[in-house]
This record gives structure tokens, C-alpha cells and sequence, in this order.
């Protein structure tokens, strides 16, 4: 059997980031920025007021007092937005708003709230240091700054400051477009009638979602048991898809594993099916089909088995496919509230609810690979090495935080 | 000025969760379940092997050993999908694939790694014990019992339990609508020319890519500073969205305050500005506005003012919204490698950088409410509380990750 870090090497060594585009802002939310973003310009773009109040010379209002208050006649008014070249003489003062272009001359702002507030004149009974409330030009980035490296994942903050520095487009890998295909004749759509021997499919619907959380885009497929049909869509949906992700066919069994019938020795692609060392997911299966030699990720069909192999490969792949160094395991350790066993050579990932603090994990019950009731109470996984077959209560164990 | 939580407190108070609707599975991803979700048949919902092997009634092999190996004929064989009712009579031994239905009068399952694996006769050379390799009707979930409680919010897990149970849709509460309204003369295009006075637009990118990372949708929409337009706006945009979402125009100066202008004694609704005890995003304002009491968020327009006042306020109105408790902050503490500086009296809310142990923050260079630059590169928020003025290196703070 293979360790779990060679399955994962394997599969790494294989995935290429998908193509850059040009992506407007709102495309490029949460999309990964495939080259540095520089400052054509600088940030603020000219010498603003960072307050409503009045522009001056400070020079004019550097003796004034409580007792001694200087008044200057308020010459005209700028609100944000006004592009006038504005100019303020020597023994006035100009009203002026937050974000408004500095006048000429000026070189300090008086608040609002430090004056009388006056329309015509403005009564001031306090100096200010010269540069008060004024952002400069340039004082948030300079021009030709870079504003954000390759590789940055796009959040709210880092679209805001492309949109400030007007960047209306930004080179970026948009989500990665993964197709799902659950294989089996026993498989039935949700909300439909189902007789003894059917089931109704789940793995297309979890694995979709996981591929959207992960930050792919991802579209649902079924088929059935039969190899040439499962190898047709897999061939059509290679030149649609960055990655290809399929559930069930591939146990150790015989001839009822579609998606090994289907994909092996069939000129599709390269394709190894394996034995990894876990539990539950022992047997894998990566390659490349289709002439874009698109990665394809053959995960086993009991549905946690399917959920824990997207979590250990898929999201790695995904990571990859967006030019991201995958992300490491949130690598926490918590004691375990109850004992645990797991089978020898072969490392666990048992469902468990992490404690509001962190520091303990319980065990569920239900840990069969099919008992999805125990998987949708967790939050997390906890890791039990290849060499050890049991943990005892107060053992204290790695843990994945499940989001 | 009211402390923070006074005005969350205002914000939470005005809010209902939204209707909930009923969803496919693929729809209701990331919503909230609005009512317990049940399970109408048992999981698995029927008797089935959990292996490849052969269907036995176990006293037929009970004796059998290396030495003395029993042999089975094979009567029939079932593949997972196959809804007819076979039965084993004694004696006689079925094949049968991982999760097919178990054949009548079978009592376990021998997997074929412990078999010969014949087509026609079977060699058993050691027992199994009743129920071996069988997963029993109803050993994930049972009928009726509640899958998922109201208030879950459905993740991969989640929709893979709903649609294993046969739920082909759920009654959820699905992302809020949320429209963004930025106000301002000086707004303009990002992409655009731009000429002194003028600023590229950012605020409505940040707050509809925050609105949707919190699990909203968003619109957005812009407006000039004439009050009369933006009452409009806010009038239309109050009957089509669950939540409004204003930045600008609600500073401490006047008549270039567009959205106070617009909001105050119109009639429109029922809306309080107030001064907030936090920097940046001192003033704040809430109220209700249109035929639907709509929630209104009026936020300052200094983007990173913008920002921490929906991360503040805008998030719990979301998880409200969806019939959640708002979310605590990420508690955590962190050491300062820097000092910082906060004005007394209110609560500051500075951009810094966590360490990848979590143990320190760094405070960044450039903690103006107008500098994204700083912002797009903090992954927290460092919170000085009201009564400080400033904090050493070394002491500890409490720290809000960021996504």
C-alpha cells in the first residue's frame, strides 16, 4: 500500500495551474492573481482634505487664541468630487469637504468642529501644524508600487484596493472547472421513489459542494454501469473540465468496477489504481485522459470514503489548479475524550466534534464509510498513524478542523 | 458616543431572518435548514454487503479450515443496483458486490480476498461470524429520526446526508440579497480616465465581495450626491433586497452629507446617525426604510472606515438574516511586536499581520481610514480597547482574524 504523501505527490506532480484571464473586479472575487499588480498611478491620486472644515495657510491662523481669534472670509467651497482648480489667498480661507482636492495655496485644514463654522467668514481660535488633515498624494501607495503579488488570493480588502488603484480588469485563474461523475446502476436521484437495491445519490451533490468550497466551479454527471458509456463521458467531459473527479467503481472486487473497466488499458489516459494506506479510501486511482491530458481523480464510492479522499487529494488539486501552493492541514492537536482503534498499516481519519475551546475531541459513533449521519455532525477529523491500532482516552491526537 | 456594542445591539434588534424558501440541494448549498430535517426511511434502507464476496448462511462454513475448506455452489449473482429479490438456500452461496442487496436467508458475507473467488463453486477455508461484512437497514440513521437540526447551516456533508436520505430538496433560508449603495460626486469607474478631484470607485467591490464571503448575494449601485436621487434609489432598492447598504455621505459636516440629507425627516423610514465609539468608522447610522422595513446600514465612506463597520456590524446583520446567532469574533490574543497608538475614548480597530503561529501581530505602516494598502495586506484587526491610548510591544492584545 501507498503512504498517503506519495498518492498526494503523484497527484501534485501532475496538475498544472489553469490559464490566467482577464477578469473583471467582481469575476475575480476569490479568484488567484496570476501576475503582480502594480500602481499605475499613485494612491491617494492628488492632495485631499481628510476632514470637512476649511483650507488655509496656517501661517495666517498661528497666533490665534480663545481671546485672539482670528476670522478669514471663506472665499468659495469645494465638495468632494469638484474638479475646479481651486486657489485660497493669503488671508482667506476656502470650505472644504472630506476627500475634496486640496486648493492651491493651502496648506493646512482646519475642522469644522475647531470653528465657528461660518459661511462667509470663518471665525478660528486655534493654529494647526501645517500638512493638518491633509492626505497626500501618494501617502497610501506610491505609483508604481506593487499593489499586490502573483499568487494573492483576491478578498474584499484586496479587490478594494485594485478597484481604488483603477484597475478595472486583473490578470487572475478564475475557479477551476471540475466535472463530478458518480458510476453505479443503484444510484437514484434524491426526492425520487426508490425500490430495495437502489439508492439515492449523494456523492455528485457532496462532492460539488466541497469542489465550491475549495473554490472550483463544479457540474453533477451520473452514469451507470456500463464501461463505454462511463469512458464517453469522461472523454467529453475532459475538454470541458480542468480536473475530473468520479466516485465508486474502482474497489478491489472484479468486474462490476466500471470506472477501472472503463479506464483501464483503454488508450484514454494514464491511469494507476492503488491501494492507499487509509482508512477509510483505500483505493485511489489519478491519472490524465483526453487530449488536454486533464487530471482526473478516481475517489471510491462509499460516500465518506469519497468525502475524506476529496479532502486529502481534491483539495490540494484544486489549490494547484489555482497556482496556489496547496494549503497545509490546519495542523491542530486535541486529547480525545474516548478511545479510538483503527486498523493496523493503515492511518484513520475518524469523524470527531472538536470542543468549543479546542482542546478535546469526541469521537462519533458510526464511523463506517458509508455512515454519512456521523460525518454531517463532525467538525473534524482525527488522525490515527499507520502504526498505531488503538488510542485510549486523554491520548492526545493530530485533528483536521472541518469548515 | 455609543460603544459598539450599543449599536450592534440596535442593528440585531431591527432584524428578522429572511423567509425561508423551499430548495433544491444544489440551491440550498451554504443556506440555513429553516425546520428540522427528518428521515423519512431508514439509512440504508435496506440490508446490503459491505464488501465484494459471496452470501452465506454462516453455518454452512462454520467448520471450515485450511485444511478441511468447504466448497459453495454458486447460484446466483448480484451486483450493486440489482432490485430483484434472490434468495441463498442452504448449502448454496451467492456472489455479491459492495452494497447490493443481501439476499434472502444470507446471515453474513465472506469477502472474496478470503475465498477462491470461483464463478461457479466457491472454496471457503475459514468461518465468518453471523453478520459479517453486512451493513443492517437503518445502522446510519433510523426512520424519524431528525437528521439536521433548523439553524444548520448545509455544507458538503450536510447535502450529501439530505440527499442520501432521499431529500431532493430542503426549506432553508438562502443567501440574503444585500444591495450596496456607494454615494459621492467624485466616484468614478475604476478603468476609467480620471482627473484630479475624482476617485476611483472601491467601496461597492469591497462590501458586495464581504457581502457574499459572509454569505450573502449582492448588487451594487452607485449615486451622486443629490439627495432626492438617493432617496429614490434606496426607495426601489428597499422592496427588492433583504438589506441595504450605504457608504458615504454620513459625516459630522453638513449639507454635503447626501445620505443623512436623503434619510433624515423624509419620512422614508426610521433612521438614527450616531457617533460610534471606534476608529475608524466613527459615524454610523441604522434604521428601517420602505414598505418592508427593510434594515438599513449606513456606513462611512473612508474604505477602511467601510470596512471594519461591516465586518463589525454588517456580518452579525447577515447571520441574522439567516435565522443564525451572529458569529462571535474569532477570539484570539496575540503579542505585539510594535507599539500602537488609539485615541482615548474609543475603540481602535488597527490592520496587522499575524504570525503563522498566531502567537504575535505585527501593526502595519499606514493605519489611515483611507490607506488600503495596509488593509489588503492584514490578515486581523488588532483591537485597543476605549480606555487605552496607546499599547507597548510585548503586551497582548486581543486580535480578530481575518478571512
Amino acid at each position: 500500500m501507498d503512504p498517503v504523501e506519495a498518492h498526494l505527490a503523484r497527484v501534485l506532480a501532475a496538475i498544472r495551474p489553469v490559464e490566467p484571464a482577464r477578469l473583471g473586479l467582481e469575476a475575480a472575487e476569490e479568484a488567484v492573481l496570476a501576475a503582480d499588480a502594480t500602481a499605475a498611478t499613485p494612491l491617494p491620486s492628488f492632495d485631499n482634505s481628510s476632514m470637512d472644515g476649511y483650507a488655509v495657510h496656517a501661517s495666517d491662523i498661528a497666533a490665534a487664541t480663545d481671546l485672539a481669534s482670528v476670522t478669514l472670509p471663506v472665499t468659495d467651497q469645494v465638495p468632494a468630487g469638484d474638479t475646479r482648480a481651486v486657489t485660497v489667498a493669503p488671508g482667506t480661507c476656502v470650505r472644504i469637504m472630506t476627500g475634496a482636492l486640496l486648493p492651491g495655496g493651502a496648506d493646512a485644514v482646519v475642522p469644522v468642529e475647531l470653528t465657528d463654522g461660518g459661511t462667509d467668514r470663518a471665525r478660528f481660535s486655534q493654529p494647526v501644524p501645517k500638512g493638518y488633515s491633509i492626505r497626500r498624494r501618494g501617502d497610501d501607495v506610491a505609483e508604481g508600487d506593487v499593489l499586490l503579488l502573483a499568487g494573492t488570493r483576491l478578498g474584499p480588502a484586496q479587490i478594494a484596493l485594485l478597484a481604488a488603484s483603477g484597475h478595472g480588469s486583473v490578470l487572475a485563474r478564475a475557479a477551476p472547472r471540475v466535472a463530478v461523475i458518480a458510476t453505479g446502476n443503484e444510484l437514484s436521484e434524491p426526492g425520487s421513489p426508490l425500490v430495495p437495491g437502489q439508492i439515492w445519490e449523494s456523492n455528485t451533490y457532496m462532492l460539488a459542494a466541497a469542489v465550491r468550497q475549495a473554490g472550483g466551479s463544479a457540474t453533477r454527471h451520473r452514469a451507470g454501469d456500463d464501461p463505454e458509456t462511463v469512458l464517453a463521458l469522461i472523454g467529453d467531459l475532459s475538454e470541458q473540465a480542468d480536473l475530473l473527479i468520479t466516485s465508486g467503481g474502482v474497489s478491489m472486487g472484479g468486474e462490476h468496477d466500471v470506472v477501472k473497466a472503463a479506464l483501464s488499458g483503454s488508450g484514454a489516459g494514464t491511469i494507476t489504481f492503488r491501494k492507499v494506506a487509509m482508512q477509510p479510501g483505500m483505493p485511489q486511482g489519478f491519472g490524465v485522459v483526453g487530449p488536454d491530458q486533464t487530471p482526473i481523480l478516481t475517489l471510491p464510492g462509499n460516500p465518506v470514503s469519497a468525502f475524506v479522499s476529496f479532502w486529502l487529494f481534491g483539495r490540494p488539486a484544486l489549490d494547484a489548479l489555482q497556482g496556489l501552493a496547496p494549503r497545509l492541514q490546519p495542523a491542530r492537536r486535541a486529547e480525545l475524550t474516548n478511545p479510538v482503534r483503527s486498523p493496523p498499516g493503515r492511518r484513520s481519519f475518524l469523524r470527531g466534534v472538536l470542543g468549543p475551546d479546542g482542546a478535546t475531541v469526541t469521537p462519533l459513533t458510526g464511523q463506517g464509510s458509508h455512515q454519512l449521519g456521523a460525518l454531517a455532525r463532525a467538525n473534524a477529523l482525527i488522525v490515527v498513524p499507520e502504526q498505531m491500532a488503538s488510542m485510549a482516552a486523554g491520548d492526545v491526537a493530530d485533528v483536521i478542523s472541518l469548515p
